[in-house]
């Protein structure tokens, strides 16, 4: 049995760890879907697709190696058309039968299609927020305990810190 | 040190396969990118990216196994605009010391962006080709024994035979 | 004579409706262009565009066949540049000999390229408005009233409401 | 009952209005999806879609007057992406029922989705052939019998003969 | 030695014509690149690429005459993928060995890719600046001393004060 | 009075030269709009926008200085839409009183917006041809009496011919 998430995994952090490993309780092939993946070098979206894959393999190893978990992760562009963006999304990964997402968009989108969509196990949102952490990334704050220590590993390999504060800082 | 392929792989075959395995003889991370990742449902690409993705990480896993080789398998869009094309393969994918391809233009624009590019391991091209291997499948040929086990398990999961005959139907 | 008429149509109101039969008093032949037919699934744009034909189509239906006015409806996609947006549309529907606007940049760029340009005729736009009509769907009010009745029908058939519900739901 | 049929019509001639007459005899809603809709000006694709949309609508009003047939004409643009082409189509036309086609990639993509698909009636496709008719055009032939006479109108309102004819001249 | 400077020039003003000034002290040969290319008709850019190479060409006549300055004018299309960015500009201008930029974004963007950057010489941004320029124009203000003469003369041969008033009228 | 003359340029000729200097006898200004401007490092368009504005505006700069004449030199990107390249090309160019161009396509197009659109002059276009200059390249043949010496400099400061030579080799 083969289950996709989708996230923007910006970065990809604790509360996304904990989320794939109540996932994978039940599935042992789990497919990562990076969106927004032709997105880089802004506030919202600072890591390339390619950075993101490198960051959640890395996190991820571990889960591949102890419990046997097939992982998949790949890429997927934005088409900002929501009638073909499932089809998108098939036409990306490989067969799968179950998705797993929070936006209510998504989940209306992939029901349409015949889909069965489960909720996202739940983890501390408030804690865990792609945001907050680059947040306190720009602000010099505590950010390296939210994310695992392999994704502080490759984003201090790109300097990601650095173009986050060069990005943000005013154009005057 | 990271390696990085980039073939169409339509389908992975076993010369794909042994230049894999003769690549992670040097390289103990191997970047895998499936180009011209949108196209589908046709005699030169029959076979989604996601189908892709799906054959080429079932073949390889002995090696991922076997040999602690760490491995990444990306689709690739084909953007039709050469200047542009190194850029948005460093985007899709994690960072390379190395990439390997037999293609000239491909050889050159890497070149043009400072990267030192290696041919391909020599293996038969007459007997492992795309186009033979879809040619044999269309006329009932003997196309099995020229693929790994696990990529003939996914193509005849998706139909993939019936799929190509249907296709390549004249239109009378 | 033929007449163009723009808009998004999300949904087709009765606000619209009275300005179809405005302006079919003068013109024998109205061609409707579904703007950002590309877009569906969100609050400002809920309906696919081949939804809005049918819409139209049947609350249309009564006019054609009374009047004997001639109807061409066609989704016409944003394009997202100005100075290409006379030309688009020309290449997507039957030649025109006037266009009816209140959008001062429609107004602008067809008067650019020469052609006259007529205000719409006046409705009460307070009442009928595609926003509010949004609104009232999600918060369960009177819409069904300020849409043909052929729209109400439409809608409940690809069940509107409740996609548009779920799409405004937030994400926690 | 609503039906489906995609062609290009370049231009609409009478081996389509025959298979129009056919189709409606079992459905009372016909949708005509005109492909390739943005393509015009060249020797395969001469005329642009709003005015095929125009040779369609007046060639089939008889049948929407006698016959009390719906009819939907709708522009659709292509994609060159075969996996998002059926969901491209969903999002561009009413609900449908049945789709008609005669071209293998067609059948086979709809077929994925879960479609039924029929094939196109017969008629005799050596004498009533888009490329015939617009061959006999630039040479002066007699192609004016293969069209319904509504498109000998449009075709002349536009200057369509004399557009083929300058279109496929050679630059020297 | 070629320069380099990206803004959208819209319009081109007197702080452009300084920083230019100042740049071809150091520099015998200036690429001028339009940002933005494709936009028009906008508050933010209400003239088209071809109307900003117009002004420029015009307005830095003297300076190609005077200083014996080469001067190299090009629109350049946004792409909405910052990773691209830097490749899709290199194969749009000739060959340049420093760029000019403030804009942090860019800054970053050209230094990943080994450029070396410059800040653009100071000019008093609050007094010179298109959105402070375009407000002016919109409310019959005095605009005119803030811009070159050439770029008065061809604001007013292409109506472009009448252009924006229209497009900022409120749709009511 | 200003002209404009569109070609691709790949790469710029004598016989471009002679035309030049010849439609530069009836008007003193004059755009040279550079097409199929994002293709680069094929056989058919080896030169990329930005090397043929370079190569082109140094060819030139003679006639720029001598004869007084007003040079504007801008890339075009192909829009493979025939029915909006009118637009396209108005919106990237300053406004133009004629246009000079020998391929139908074109012509018929600009003629169907209303321009007046005149026959480029004639040279030898056996000898001087885009086609046989990239040949002869490729061959080691004597292209450099072909285009102008500033050419031949661009040429070689960008390894023109070396481009040329390895794209075109097989790969095998």
């Amino acid at each position: 049995m083969r289950a996709l998430i989708i996230g923007r995994f910006q970065p990809f952090h604790k509360g996304h760890l904990y989320m794939v490993s109540e996932i994978t309780n039940g599935f042992d092939e789990l497919i990562v879907g990076i969106g927004g993946a032709q997105y880089s070098h802004t506030f919202e979206n600072p890591f390339t697709a390619g950075e993101r894959i490198f960051m959640i393999a890395r996190a991820l190893q571990h889960f591949v190696d102890t419990r046997g978990v097939k992982l998949y992760i790949t890429p997927i562009e934005d088409v900002n058309r929501n009638s073909i963006w499932v089809s998108h999304i098939e036409s990306m990964v490989p067969p799968f039968d179950m998705i797993y997402t929070n936006n209510p968009l998504s989940k209306r989108l992939f029901e349409e299609k015949g889909y069965q969509v489960r909720s996202m196990p739940l983890y501390n949102r408030e804690l865990y927020s792609g945001t907050r952490i680059r947040e306190l990334m720009v602000n010099e704050g505590e950010w390296k305990q939210l994310v695992p220590k392999e994704v502080v590993e490759v984003i201090e390999e790109v300097c990601g810190v650095k173009r986050l504060k060069e990005i943000v800082m005013d154009d005057k």
